[in-house]
């Protein structure tokens, strides 16, 4: 069987325009918004079979397949979603969604601002992890699904589907919460306070409204996106990838990329401010600082879980230091406290954090395992 | 007793000119050059009694004490260093010096360089610790001290200490070796390349020749600083101190400030950005990535200790995560393998790799106590 077979192929994005007005945490609203989505396999007659795809950071609605006129731009979870596959597309009709406040054709900064005929910038409504629910629980209705069988997602992605279990428990029958934390630590949020100055401190940013002036915070992005890849990998794969090799190229006693380890960061960088939006990360990096789904509740995570009827699989990452297993056992722990039907699996991975996205058999098959048993 | 008896009290910098070139290990040359240095205590008539203090990434030569015109200027090690303290200047002379490309009065790349008649600016030599070991023994030269009687310093100022006892292994009687590392691992590197990209890349960096355009990169400097002290602070200890706790008077749903951790950040990056020079954190953190003492030996840190006379005492913080534990018990292991007479210890701290500043009675009484037996 080849890798084509694998896949489900050849995907069209869809698009669905709300013309009721979406209300924000914050209490700013949009009059008119749209959202970007793509689905793959079936959807069964009971409406019974559909997995929602939650997207971290830098993610958005191509998660699985190719375009036809594009076929190099394969989505980003290629590895677990398709026909046979961890979340197999011939049992499950999966859903991917950009969200709110995206840059990948979903309302966002670089929309125009109807009131004022330029694009939002900055003055795009800060969007929290609760608005992105209920903005797919209007995707769902939109689709005709009344629960989900399973939400799904890898680190600020795994938020989602946690805050899905409590907001909205009659919706959802699986939470699958990858590499995720049940808020953010002082220094979480200190390493997005780091990426988001230099944005805004970028004079390039021009306050958020650079579209207008035909420039963007390259630099700043470039910077946020540096740094971000530090707490993506793990200190032990940074060694044995990099370790303290030079580049045979490199002159030396120079500021110059000298190490391997900065070319790769400056690659990755440079590849990254080409094509993300620097309003988006902003408000990505923000959501990620107010997730706190126990607040409403005391700050206490049982109680807010006790909201749920969902089954749960939690899964980390033993080098993940960004959003550790011990964040993961927080979220088990307070679901056994309230007995839940909670699964843990803490996988043993040389990636960091961004083994929720690489294909590690093990890995896969847990979540394999997992969906099995769900009924559709 | 007051504080003030315990102080060295107010002291006054002194400067040398040193006419001979000094030839840097890149190759370069600065045909004169100058350092500046304090003293406290007294030298006594053998010469035998001489301590000097190694600066780290922000340090310089005030060590102990204040200036009689400014005593709000206290040295940044005035805890340890003065009359019945743990480095007691009643038995030694202490000498703290500003390093070659330093902003405190050294020669550096706000210095004029002789062929332009410009400041050197991001001209200046790069400098490596085995430079500075060798500028500071001309200084030690200067004073006729023949032998210290201890070379101590923390982080990057440790890293000098263990240079000195393999480079100049006559010269040094005992190497206090305080929260550092035998070389920075890649994720060392990658935040120095991160810390130093947001200074390249800021416009009023000029290539390094700000001065002559009257600005500074006021910003790049702000967001690498705001990122060292993340990695200087312990997640602990930021849990502990700012946990998620929000700023009274801070807007919700923004970008500004609006978590206390946010607030510290940009409080340390903006004070710090005001006073120090870009070109010097540049020099500092790239002598950081190039330190590697074992690289002359074939990589074998044993080896290269193996040239050392001294005594050490090698100190390391249990919630440092910049050079952990674990990097200070590499050179416990390649010392020991070589059968030195080395004292190592683990404080438990909660400060991070900032404990090394910190008064805390258990370290400083460890380095107290390894201090009375140093003969003079």
């Amino acid at each position: 069987m080849t890798a084509a077979q694998h896949s489900v192929g050849p995907v069209v994005s869809q698009r669905v325009a709300f013309e009721t007005p979406f209300c924000f945490a914050s209490g700013a609203r949009l009059p008119r918004w749209e959202l970007v989505y793509e689905t793959y396999g079936e959807l069964n007659a009971a409406k019974s079979n559909a997995v929602l795809i939650c997207h971290a950071l830098s993610g958005h609605h191509h998660v699985a397949g190719w375009y036809a006129d594009d076929p190099k731009n394969i989505g980003w979870w290629d590895n677990i979603v398709g026909p046979g596959k961890p979340i197999d597309t011939d049992r499950f009709f999966v859903v991917g969604v950009n969200n709110l406040g995206g840059c990948h054709g979903s309302t966002g900064p670089s929309s125009i601002n109807p009131e004022t005929g330029h694009p939002w910038g900055a003055d795009f409504p800060v969007v929290t992890v609760p608005d992105w629910v209920r903005a797919q629980a209007l995707l769902a209705d939109h689709l005709g699904i009344e629960q989900w069988a399973a939400v799904i997602g890898g680190s600020l992605g795994g938020m989602q589907a946690l805050q899905w279990s409590i907001d909205l428990p009659a919706r959802v029958r699986h939470a699958v919460v990858i590499a995720a934390a049940p808020k953010l630590t002082a220094e979480n949020i200190a390493f997005n306070d780091v990426a988001r100055q230099a944005i805004l401190t970028d004079p390039d940013f021009h306050g958020g409204h650079y579209y207008r002036h035909g420039v963007r915070p390259v630099r700043g992005l470039r910077l946020a996106r540096m740094l971000g890849h530090i707490t993506y990998l793990s200190d032990d794969q940074m060694a044995e990838k990099f370790g303290r090799r030079r580049r045979q190229d490199a002159a030396r006693f120079s500021f110059d990329v000298e190490f391997e380890v900065e070319s790769y960061l400056h690659y990755q960088g440079d590849k990254f401010a080409r094509w993300f939006d620097a309003n988006t990360y902003l408000l990505m990096t923000r959501a990620l600082d107010y997730f706190d789904p126990a607040e409403p509740y005391g700050g206490d995570l049982a109680a807010a879980l006790a909201q749920a009827r969902a089954g749960f699989l939690v899964v980390s990452f033993s080098t993940d230091w960004r959003f550790a297993p011990s964040r993961s056992r927080e979220i088990v722990s307070a679901l056994m406290k309230t007995k839940k039907d909670v699964s843990y699996v803490e996988i043993q991975s040389r990636h960091g954090h961004d083994s929720f996205l690489i294909a590690d058999p093990y890995y896969h098959s847990v979540v394999a395992g997992y969906l099995a048993h769900v009924k559709t």
